[in-house]
């Protein structure tokens, strides 16, 4: 049965999340729903990462399986953007893959980025999609207080309690801050996250930005292994899951 | 009397344009409302460029005169800002101005931007606010072919028929395209536009960036001097007023 690796964009902010539940829309099921459109066949979408309510991705990553052989990548990825409209949901790349490739379990590495809206002004064109603070921040100070997460820890203070992960410890291989004029962007790697870990970081950041904390807080805060030692919790709005990683095949 | 110059940003999609009128929603008449909401003063918001329906800004002028003392500019931005959520339009900055300073006439130049989003796959982030464009196109061409328009020209051939300038003569300072990965990004600037100029240049350019017309042609449809002679209007999505620029003062 030929199976597809697709590459997905969506503004998160019309659905409760990637993964397909009952408490309201869901990235999988709008997808599901129109792969059923063009095929007649109900199959699932394992998606990569299981983004949360109003987080946004532009690299995010699925497979399919169909039991018709009868498309290509190309029709696949070309029937399912235009049976999806008008959901902001689109298939950027599609590919055959093979038949042992999983999104979520293949996938060596996830890159997330988080954008913070750092003005005076809340913002009018981005609304919804950047964290919007209006003090200035010190983004050379967050840059470097992040360094302190950067490598194999136990990321206990960083993860939401609901979190379902087996273990706490997470080898984070990057979390660089820089400044892009009015906004501040984050950008983080690493093999998996824990529940909320990026939003939960870039909080804590944040208090470092504004010089509440200072980079030994940070060591402070996740030595401590509790949640409650870190900061608060970052919206969804500022997160993008922009690129899975897989081992060259 | 004091008078504030201020600079705003705006998604354009909910609007039928900037300037008020009775077919629906407008910029000007949501930024009046918030001033009367903190004032009690009915002023008009005086605008520097009237963008059409769904046509986005970072940085549109316009100045207010208010009859009260008791506001410094920093309290008439954030106050706008607080009344005119849910609005997607902010004032990004207010400055106070001279007696004599009119956003729109003392204006000695304008900028806009124009995006448009070259990949096979619509948009699903940026849904109006790119023009999608599935086919590949040559930014190259399409710069150099630019190049033909800029200069002082009879443009009647890229204005709209209900356009209402005096003369159809205007001198482009630039118009330059460049590919941004995914994007070809238009940037042009000019003294003042023609009603849908920046937006019929870029509907013609396309056409050279798919190949099927050359820079000849397009100086030949300057030269026609018949807006049937261009190409056709690019749609309002993927337009931004980006500066209004005045003299020193």
């Amino acid at each position: 049965m030929p199976r597809f690796k697709l590459t997905i964009e969506y503004d998160g902010r019309p659905y409760v999340g990637w993964q397909r539940q009952t408490t309201g829309p869901t990235v999988q099921e709008c997808l599901e729903q129109s792969v059923f459109a063009f095929s007649g066949e109900r199959v699932e979408v394992a998606g990569a990462g299981r983004t949360d309510k109003g987080v946004h991705a532009t690299g995010q990553v699925a497979h399919i399986e169909l039991a018709s052989e009868k498309f290509d990548a190309r029709t696949v990825m070309n029937a399912i953007n235009a049976l999806i409209r008008p959901e902001p949901i689109a298939v950027v790349a599609a590919e055959v893959a093979s038949d042992d490739f999983h999104a979520r379990f293949s996938a060596i590495e996830r890159r997330y980025r988080y954008e913070i809206l750092n003005r005076r002004a809340p913002p009018a064109l981005d609304l919804g999609r950047v964290w919007h603070v209006a003090t200035a921040l010190d983004e050379d100070a967050m840059h470097s207080a992040a360094q302190r997460l950067v490598g194999h820890h136990d990321f206990t203070s960083f993860r939401a309690t609901q979190c379902q992960s087996a273990s706490p410890e997470k080898t984070l291989d990057q979390l660089d801050i820089a400044r892009d004029g009015e906004r501040i962007v984050a950008i983080a790697r690493s093999r998996s996250f824990l529940h909320h870990q990026v939003r939960n970081m870039v909080g804590t950041l944040k208090l470092v930005g504004e010089g509440k904390w200072t980079a030994d807080d940070v060591t402070a805060a996740l030595d401590a292994r509790a949640r409650a030692a870190a900061g608060p919790t970052a919206p969804a709005d500022g997160l993008y899951l922009t690129d899975v990683i897989y081992p060259e095949s």
